[in-house]
């Protein structure tokens, strides 16, 4: 899912790199006043809705799900579990210790059965971290689409100011044009940055939110029943149940 | 269904070639870089939403079931389940291999009734075409939705690079007209692209989502019913409670 | 109700028939191709949302509701209902025949019971009858909201085909004026389409919908309690359950 | 609450008279064909999708609420129905007739109690004029509602036509300003007429209708009470439960 | 939470004001007819809809949530608790009156149980106080979003005010450029009030309001239980089932 990220913001960047280059050069499409404007208006306006903290994760949470987050197929989660629950009635929890894991959450859940806590402590606090982690993910959805709604109103704003300008001082009509051409910096800047960045990026937190909430919480049923040392089969089938209807369907023939 | 789209394309087509016709020549409205534009930075802002799979699947599953699928109303399902179940009942399972069945879902149940494969397994792998059928079919029409939102969007982007290009180089006059024409097309582009293609296609495609939906469900559940070799006038009963409310009545009378 | 819809039409057309006849003439204002684009673009639009059937029968029951169709309030059919009932008590079914009945389909209905056909059949077919006549006016209520949405669409296309060719050829400055207000008539054309036309067209329909649901579902359930002979009292009493609570207080004192 | 609308309106209109008279004349900004756009153009609208009783009876309750009407507050109302229920028990119904009371709908009860009338038929005659003033309420809303989107609309069309005028006949450039001021004058008054009249006011209306339900249902099953003979104290128990839970509590305390 | 609102409203305003300096003087933009417009028909328009009463506090309750009022952490607040039914306990209901409680909804709790009242007036006394404080709260929010919606609004009638003024009185060319200038003032005030106060305002009252329903009535709950001497781990334990699930799991393991 990372990739198509990159290559949306990629290809976007190229198709308005090449416009502007089309029509001459680079630099009447810079204006470092015109970016202030628009990117430090957005986020006033975000920072009044939210607390400080929220702004700062929303980003970093942003930016780790949009380029590096892999997406995890909730049915590769439940046969790997089904193996964990194999090797722990085969080999005792240490087992565990042996296998490699690269969902970092479910390394974790194993690494707390390897340890030998008790089954109320991992999950309580498994579902700490899964509660902690969905409310930043929804956050940082929040600032985004806030952000995306008030880059578009700055542009306007900055736009507005740079028209008031221009036109109570008109004594040379040569700088019309080009004043005009600055001024409406700010609104190309809102557009690009509301709708190349801000609103698909808000878009795709939302239905990593999703996923990850089914993901999550599947996750800590199958570190529960791996602890209780059920079978893998039995696992198999109660993890299916988490599945919404319509991915249960593609589960049931591998399990069959 | 498919002949609507096609008349509606064909025409929504003719009436702005017309429009441009009449008023001059087409070489004014082409422009390769406002396509790109337009059409680039839609596609760039959809692959951002959701992954490369899905929105190179959605362009096919739209232009199958726009152009050429065909629309299947669930009363004649309904009669076509019942005399397979008449021809099961008179000449067991392989009586189905010599009937001649259009839509290819209902041909796939029936064949694996000839098949003599056992009910559990038969209805399981419908189901989960079934799904996988409606899931693409959803983000098809996800797809072209936010194609629709982003494709004005990009055509008003290209419109203001356009803008901030002809306003700082104002030197000569004559060419102001021209160089706004062209500034204008990406704005044209994506109000065709939008209003025209996209949003009326996602539109379809909920239709179709919902048709779909009933449709094969109501298969999957006559076709376990002929396996079970019920009778056609009990099949029909039972399907009938499948259909919305407002189509069950059509049903009825044809049952009496 | 009839009466409103070609008043506020033809009040419509009139204020904007006096804005352009006082600032000028009418032939400024009729221009074939603007209405081709506008009307014929958002045609296009809506057949690609729609089957073709639909769209024909959306304007037909459209008309026939808007112009012809008289608002028939619940109470007074209960009345008429009770009446009926009290006709075949004392009469017999036969009885009907002589009665004088103006909506057409509580007519139908009474000469069903007349024929003396059994009471499944009857409300088997009048079920029936009154599942497609909503179909159809829901239909007609999503077409004319489509090209409600499209014609402002469309208008503006049209304009901005106007507004290329009119900048691209800027060498007799003497026709950018009159080329730009052709080019505004779309725009024009698609406000006046949508605001004075569809859109109020789909939002009659939709209190329509409402409206008939209720009168037909009542009708049905009057004409079984005439079949089954029950007495107009009882007939009366059990209608008033099908009222929406509001219209419910209005009956009763009647009734007491 | 109808001094806020009196001050609302007047300080609306002194804010654009003002803006107005600082800039020149008031005479530009009165053109009677300009007016009759908007306002007959939005009244046609509306009468498409409305009865044209419903639109004058729109505009007489929506008056009588906005200006004359008086809030009244739940807890008031209790108060004084305890204690006309107090007075029922010491002096019989006829006590009722030597109190005051200002609410017309609960002297109306107050009436039928003293006029010996049996609880069924003041229920019934209640909740008739109850649910007639609810729904009338209701139906001024959706008029002011549909007027304020019409409005705006049929001033973009008022433009329209003044601009098209305009642009075809440029002959004589000292002209054009005057002429386009003119055609701006409907899109003022549309946005005028609906930002600062009707959708306030159908705000307005929406929050009286919630408010009007409470109270009236609350009076009728007072009135009820009293006429039952029931205590003050049990009479203002019961009533509070028909508060919203965030207004019980402010009269818990009194009750205690 | 107050710091970001603050830092948000002076970031918002530092950038406006470095746009506007960078270009000129701050003189263009200062016109107090412009913020008359503005701000005194955006008041206007939301005195029709509210009560007086209700503007006033809701300018009131904004100012003092965004800028005084302190974020409190639901977990804090159910540690605070706790302890205090410790203390009372330990050393009685006077106990209370050494402790130093910042809240002061808890510090009114605290101090009703310290003067002895009984349980039902407290519950009563502080349900009441609550429902007051999160109605005006409510009604703050609706107040700013109400205002957000009408100066953009008012914004543009001003500008339309404006141009009518500039266009028809074009004697003198030299004018139209700052007349215009100063027509556009009020689109920008429009926007700016909107955009970087009001809306901003309105969301984070929304949030406000949410949390502190869950505090206050945490609150209510956890004096009642301290009234009745409970101990503080059941106390502790009870308050958690306030919480949405997702704050939930960051307190059970402080609890266990």
């Amino acid at each position: 899912m990372d990739l198509a990220t990159i290559i949306g913001l990629a290809a976007g960047a190229a198709v308005i790199a090449v416009a502007i280059l089309m029509g001459g050069s680079v630099t009447q499409f810079v204006n470092l006043p015109s970016v202030l404007i628009v990117v430090g208006g957005g986020m006033a306006a975000t920072l009044i809705r939210f607390p400080i903290a929220g702004v700062a994760s929303a980003f970093m949470i942003g930016g780790k799900v949009a380029f590096i987050h892999k997406k995890v197929e909730p049915r590769e989660l439940i046969t790997r579990i089904a193996e964990m629950g194999d090797v722990v009635r085969r080999n005792g929890p240490l087992g565990l210790e042996s296998m490699e894991i690269d969902e970092p959450y479910l390394m974790k859940g194993s690494q707390l059965i390897a340890d030998g806590y008790d089954g109320a402590f991992i999950r309580e606090s498994m579902e700490l971290e899964r509660d902690q982690y969905l409310t930043r993910l929804a956050e940082g959805q929040r600032v985004f689409k806030s952000l995306g709604d008030a880059a578009p109103a700055f542009g306007m704003i900055g736009t507005l100011v740079g028209l008031v300008q221009l036109l109570a001082n008109m004594d040379d009509p040569s700088t019309i044009g080009p004043a005009m051409a600055v001024a409406l910096l700010t609104t190309l800047y809102g557009a690009v940055l509301a709708n190349l960045v801000c609103l698909p990026m808000a878009d795709k937190l939302t239905a990593k939110l999703g996923a990850e909430e089914i993901n999550q919480t599947l996750i800590i049923d199958g570190i529960m029943s791996i602890r209780d040392g059920k079978s893998p089969n039995i696992i198999r089938e109660m993890l299916v149940a988490y599945l919404p209807e319509k991915q249960r369907g593609e589960l049931v023939p591998e399990a069959a």
